[in-house]
């Protein structure tokens, strides 16, 4: 098809598309129900000081979320987006709330210093969350999904499994966070060391590596990414933590790599790894470090006006527009 | 105010936010009539060999706009976006059209190899056009404003006006356009080089340099610009050309920077010296060279997203969520 522009000139927005054509099969489909999934669990990691926050902050803000005052709320209404809350592991027991997702497997997961983060049933039973959300978003007809995560202490279960997942010494991929200041960053780095020590024979399979050093909320992310895939939609993952999830789906089914998209590029260090791990390239560079969804909330617009643009625009020859006067634009 | 989100978390679209909030003087506003304005003119240059294109295309793609058939009509559809469509100086004669701002100065502009590309009076009613459209969008009650343009050749008068701003050589600020061969881009460089030396002792003050060497569109987006600063409303640029047209503006009143907003990264190499001259950063870099406003378009999204999230998050106290527990983190 010769489109009313000239070949190329949408940049990076070409490969969106083309990749998404690809994932759907067909040049006539359409982007307009998206839907963003965030899972809130906390982390027992928590106590080892690794977080500015207290750890009740996760239900508080789930509560926020709920009530639509976070920034995820803001943005996915500007966007026009879905989004929906699931509890997969917060530690301070939520009441029953309409619009609340209850998942809960545990009370958070232990602190991965100490031992396991969760037993095997646990980080399966998370998954299985993952990839039931993913169904029942596209058996509700959502046509691009996305998900994001909220759990204080959250970044160094994320770091550690980075370490885990790429080899590099925890210094090289623990960040600040939320807003860690130079001594809760030295906790955190301490503790990534100390729970790849701990588990440094139980780190073989993506599944070993959820159980012994991730979180609830996590895993239940990697199985969003497989339920994706399974089911042929595109999936636009958040920032670091998420991305920690996708590249365990990706590690255990490659294939899954391909319904993915890199939204963001987050401020925290892991995060240029893990995407040169999984060879993606993130939509927008804005140097954001909220999680929450916040940056697939941003960038679901650029898929949607990149499909737009390819499957609604005019051709040349429908238009009367003239084409390039040499061939040599024509790639 | 303590929105219930990590200080500094959302990276770059906090200077965003708060730069409109400067902008509109209270925090108390809302971003929610986003229009986008394309001024179309010809080029004389055209005659040196400097595009892909017939110059027919200009007048082509102005009809292609008003049936909703280019990029940028799926573009804006997707984002919610008004978009006005202005001939500034089309050198094709258009016929009488529903929904076409008819502002045609003249029959596109004269060769800049070969004399000025605008009488004086010519470059200020352009300017004045742009002057009026901005007003008129603001009088329609639009509170976020963007600007583009369609041209053919206009990439190569967009690159003299780059070298005479920044004082670069051609061959630094000249790029391939809508699709240059080779040979077409040495015309391209040629032309430009031919240009300056011409008119060397007439490029002192903005409205000379746009009369001598620019385009009717640039003109009119410069007046855009201006017209956008004394209205005291937020409005994006989109690439190359447009940019320059800003760059005018502000050189003609630098108080008129503090409006603008870098949609994009164009891929053409002069961009990259016009931001910086302005002290820009580009909200998107996805390789994007179709011009059209496509840039603004996409990022629009952004700056709604930013003001939103600002304007309505919960704080803290509000949502019941607690703060950090070291005070390190405010900053």
């Amino acid at each position: 098809m010769e489109l009313t522009k000239p070949p190329g000139s949408l940049g990076r927005l070409e490969g969106v598309a083309n990749r998404c054509a690809g994932i759907f099969g067909t040049l006539s489909f359409t982007l307009e129900r998206p839907r963003i999934v965030l899972f809130a669990g906390d982390h027992g990691v928590y106590a080892e000081g690794v977080s500015a926050y207290p750890q009740s902050v996760t239900a508080q803000m789930v509560l926020n979320f709920l009530r639509g005052g976070a920034a995820i709320n803001c943005l996915a209404q500007v966007g026009g987006i879905d989004l929906q809350i699931v509890d997969v592991g917060v530690a301070t027991p939520l009441p029953p709330l309409e619009n609340l997702v209850k998942r809960r497997i545990a009370a958070g997961t232990h602190n991965l210093c100490t031992g396991p983060a969760m037993t095997n049933e646990e980080a399966v039973s998370a998954v299985q969350v993952g990839i039931e959300l993913a169904e029942l978003a596209i058996g509700d007809g959502c046509d691009l999904l996305g998900f994001g995560e909220m759990g204080i202490g959250n970044t160094t279960s994320a770091s550690a499994l980075t370490a885990a997942l790429t080899g590099l010494p925890p210094v090289a991929v623990v960040g600040r966070g939320a807003g860690a200041d130079d001594d809760c960053l030295a906790r955190k780095i301490s503790a990534v060391q100390r729970g790849l020590a701990l588990h440094s024979d139980n780190l073989a399979s993506p599944m070993e590596v959820l159980a012994h050093i991730g979180g609830l909320e996590i895993a239940a992310m990697t199985g969003f990414c497989l339920g994706c895939a399974s089911r042929r939609r595109p999936v636009l993952m958040d920032g670091f933590i998420a991305t920690c999830a996708a590249a365990l789906a990706v590690r255990m089914h490659p294939a899954a790599g391909d319904y993915l998209f890199a939204a963001h590029g987050s401020a925290e260090p892991g995060h240029g790894h893990l995407l040169a791990l999984l060879g993606q390239r993130p939509l927008l560079d804005l140097e954001m470090r909220l999680g929450e969804g916040t940056g697939v909330a941003l960038s679901m617009k650029l898929v949607q006006g990149a499909v737009a643009a390819f499957t609604n625009m005019a051709t040349f020859s429908s238009a009367g527009v003239s084409g390039p006067t040499t061939s040599a634009v024509f790639t």
